[in-house]
């Protein structure tokens, strides 16, 4: 079945519906950032896989929404399927919106399904119709579900339980804390969509997503009850055990009649209408609804010690795989043969003999010369370059450990000798990164004040990199968690004590090569000179691999700065060595030698 | 008349009125920063006189907000008033919305001056008080103006032109450029509310306001057609053939008419909801509302070439008269006699020597040791401290010119030796203020941003500063202008080719002294690091005035400051010199000596 047959299978039952456009958002009904299988409904419908596009199918005509990282690859995908791309950013393109106006008419019908439309998205939509007479209708039934042959079941990977080893907290004490505010906010209920909160919440886990431990799942916590909604079928007595009668447990269809339920009992609902979908709101029609950001959230991204931790455990683990196979990659990549590919692949058996391994938090990222500048390249066998013993190799991963997430990005000199801007350049995205690992700053800073640390050397020498500075990471949860995050938009939620956050400032030579230093850090308070005034913040660098040195230019570096470099390498090796073979204890002296 | 007469008389008012609450904010019709006597309504009827305060009166109490900057002076002012202070920020102070709804019952009304709140405001006010099913009641006549015994008259002060070599652009280029923006916006008709955007929209300047040099007046700009509705009377000859049949010239109060007609006609009205009062807004009802940032800001705070050169000689000049002052300063405190209020006057007597000087910029704020660590000190002859050769003195003052306006501030050890933790705390001001001074940044970064640059090295020592570091400054206009700053708090608006702004970073030790190093600075591009693909911006300073290098540890300034602070000196030096006289000369030798 080709896109083409695809699209005139879904068009056939618009004519059903009497609908002129149909919106395919690349959105999942818990606003995930890595959809299951199932509901990857755009990449079905329109041949086109990256991570971010918008469809919108028309009665003749059909149109895609990317942006620049994505223009070559979908060109190429949608080559011969009819489905004019849209280049967002581009001057001249419209937006969804802008386009609906001047192709629909008076009485024309778009439809689109609420669930994986956010309240706001379905308002700028009517809005954009109604200024041309046209209508939006929310369609019940998923229109490509219905075409969709050979769809994916739901996941229902097997449930587990977060042992409160790994936890920290018991999920009676996070019900009481998340009570408390409800209370405050003078809420009776909170529908919680999102599936790390969830997972969070319940201390549990599953693999209903790639790289994501979670299930799909709904929940609903009252002041006396909470219920998770979810596919039955994969938990395990254990599973019911741990949720005693603390959580009722009730399969994910049911999940609409008490939504409907707390609006027939004009309730006062919490929710949090920037990820639940519009059609979470109009379940609980006739609820009072309050739209704001849950606290799961801030509790989540506070780490409590057993977490912390765990953390700690786990980028030992971590680093130990990284030197392995930074010291394997040394001579790897002499020999010949290898790839892109082949080295994520080796890297990640390294990491999965690690006690604890859960898989990896992300795709790889491992990008050759020109294949590193592309910020959010995916090696495929197609694209993968092979490796040779010369120029940057930028290698940004990451894995889930029982105890802990990681996400480290090292840049290295394959061989040969960097050129003189190379160096300079890898100096100052190492310059910004020292002074963000460093920085103090007032507790209520929120990360936009904080990503200045990272660019401003870049900035002198008129460089800059197009992409935030750090983003925050959940414990064995999503390797990208909010609300926190140290970038120029980050100008509401402060950083705050047990934050994980990662600091990687980059630079791009589009065509040439890409540099990125990326290590976890977690906020500490600094007691030395916080005063009773003020409580001032500052970071600990949890990622232990050492920086590659071949890439600096030393007459670049203040004696603050090399000595910062000295001392992490001197934290790493001494870490390290006692859990390395030979060969390796003997590349990672040699990697953290003094400069 | 005593304040308790005062309230008397309003409460019958309000029962006139059938009125059972009262609410006399801090602001006029047109949001100024100062406003005319006659609109000085809260300071008549409560006795306090600081620059930020509202006031509620209800049948039988009185409440007075103010922040933390006014207890003491509140306090004071209110004693024996009846009022109660209501200290904003404390734990446990309700806001006015908060006390409303505890004080108001069913069917009780609020009454208020439409003019006088802006639409959010009154929105806000509304809707507490439907909490409780009281109302809210626009009253049309101001009801303190209707007991005000001897308000003083409307200003009507003599309306000047400013030429275009002061201004640059003609009032008809300025048009045809609000205009296209207007047609961008589909708009009909601007109505422009700020008396600093009138001033510049029509190249027009008077003495309405203290400090500010606005005239009291509304305008609407349509596309073939600009009112300007103001005192006509104070309209010289000169005025009217300036503004010729480009604009039309009516009365202040046929403002409300012409704003009706616009109501009437349906027209596409923009105005900014965030400075235009709920009357404005009510007055044009009908008309199809465009509510955005007026473009005359963005345009205004982009200094076009001529207000630059003008800005530059201005600053000349006062560079000029603060050496004058500096030089004096150092014989006359140890001769005896001076006080913080006596050398505010001779300061402001050796700038008004100078040509062009129209007067001050603000109300010079001038500390000495513990008065400096009060941040919006306004010195009067009770609390002015007599000044001796020892300890420091903070000194911000500012002034205007027909060509441009002005706004520094020094720190001065007036003689003994300063501590150890004074010169660390001044160092650390001074590194920020040169991290900013010579920071280079993308075009499109807001303020929020660059404000980090001025912090980081008191942050590094658990120290800050509870002001923003800089904010726009007008030429010959306000010395707080918008839409950009430097702080915090701005994240919209970039900073752009052209703006001037204040750098201005502080410390303060309260009970001890303050610290605060401020130069204007001038946003310009970096051709030397900018390229095709982005262009980066830096500031170059304005300012010529000696920075008290006393204060300074020497130890703690890197080469690269240490050159950059001298490099200052010499151009303060060659370029002032010339203008001065023989022992002035010598002191500012002194003054400007390398360290």
């Amino acid at each position: 079945m080709d896109v083409n047959t695809r699209l005139g299978a879904l068009r056939r039952k618009m004519r059903k519906h009497r609908i002129d456009a149909y919106f395919v958002p690349n959105a999942d009904p818990h606003q995930s950032e890595y959809a299951p299988e199932c509901w990857e409904r755009r990449a079905w419908m329109s041949g086109f896989t990256g991570s971010a596009g918008d469809l919108l199918v028309g009665k003749d005509e059909a149109w895609l929404w990317t942006d620049g990282r994505y223009f070559l690859q979908a060109e190429r995908q949608l080559d011969g399927s009819g489905i004019t791309l849209m280049r967002q950013g581009v001057t001249g393109v419209p937006s969804v919106e802008g386009l609906l106006k001047k192709t629909l008419r008076k009485r024309r019908r778009l439809g689109v399904d609420p669930r994986v439309v956010t309240p706001a998205r379905s308002r700028s939509l009517a809005t954009a119709l109604a200024d041309v007479g046209a209508e939006l209708v929310l369609v019940d039934d998923n229109l490509v579900d219905a075409v969709w042959t050979e769809q994916p079941d739901s996941p229902a990977s097997p449930m587990m339980v977060l042992d409160n080893a790994y936890a920290g907290e018991s999920v009676a004490n996070k019900l009481k804390r998340v009570r408390g505010e409800m209370r405050e906010r003078g809420a009776d209920a909170m529908v919680v969509t999102m599936l790390d909160a969830i997972a969070w919440l319940f201390n549990i886990r599953a693999q209903d997503v790639a790289y994501n431990p979670v299930a799909v799942s709904y929940a609903v916590v009252t002041l006396d009850h909470a219920t998770l909604f979810t596919n039955l079928e994969r938990m395990s007595g254990r599973v019911r055990r741990h949720l005693g009668n603390r959580v009722t447990t009730a399969p994910y269809a049911d999940t609409a009649a008490e939504l409907q339920r707390l609006g027939r009992r004009k309730a006062t609902v919490w929710l949090d209408e920037s990820s639940a979908s519009r059609w979470v709101l109009d379940q609980v029609a006739g609820a009072d609804v309050v739209s704001a950001a849950l606290p799961i959230g801030r509790m989540k991204a506070r780490k409590n010690a057993t977490e912390l931790s765990g953390m700690r455990a786990a980028h030992v683990r971590d680093g130990v795989a990284m030197v392995r196979f930074l010291c394997w990659l040394e001579g790897a990549v002499p020999a010949g043969g290898q790839t892109e590919l082949t080295v994520a692949t080796q890297l990640e058996a390294f990491r999965s003999e690690g006690e604890h391994f859960q898989g990896l938090s992300f795709p790889t990222i491992a990008g050759y010369k020109e294949n590193g500048a592309i910020i959010h390249y995916g090696v495929t066998a197609a694209s993968a370059k092979k490796l040779r013993p010369q120029g940057i190799f930028l290698l940004d991963s990451g894995a889930q450990y029982l105890d802990g997430t990681t996400d480290i990005t090292r840049t290295l000199l394959l061989g040969g000798r960097a050129t003189r801007a190379q160096k300079r350049n890898y100096t100052l995205v190492l310059k910004g990164h020292i002074a963000l690992a460093t920085a103090r700053f007032p507790a209520g800073a929120t990360g936009a004040r904080l990503d200045t640390f990272a660019r401003q050397y870049l900035w002198a020498a008129g460089l800059d990199y197009a992409h935030g500075t750090g983003h925050g990471v959940g414990a064995f949860l999503n390797v990208h968690e909010g609300p926190q995050s140290i970038s120029p938009r980050s100008q509401s939620a402060p950083l705050e004590v047990g934050n994980i956050q990662s600091n990687e400032p980059g630079f791009y030579e589009p065509g040439a090569y890409g540099i990125r230093i990326e290590n976890l850090v977690e906020v500490v308070q600094d007691t030395a000179i916080s005063s009773k005034g003020q409580s001032f913040l500052g970071f600990d660098t949890l990622t232990l691999c050492p920086i590659d040195t071949q890439l600096v230019d030393v007459t670049l570096l203040s004696d603050v700065e090399r000595q910062w470099l000295n001392r992490y390498h001197r934290r790493v090796r001494k870490t390290l060595t006692p859990l390395l073979r030979k060969p390796e204890r003997t590349w990672l002296a040699k990697a953290c030698a003094r400069i």
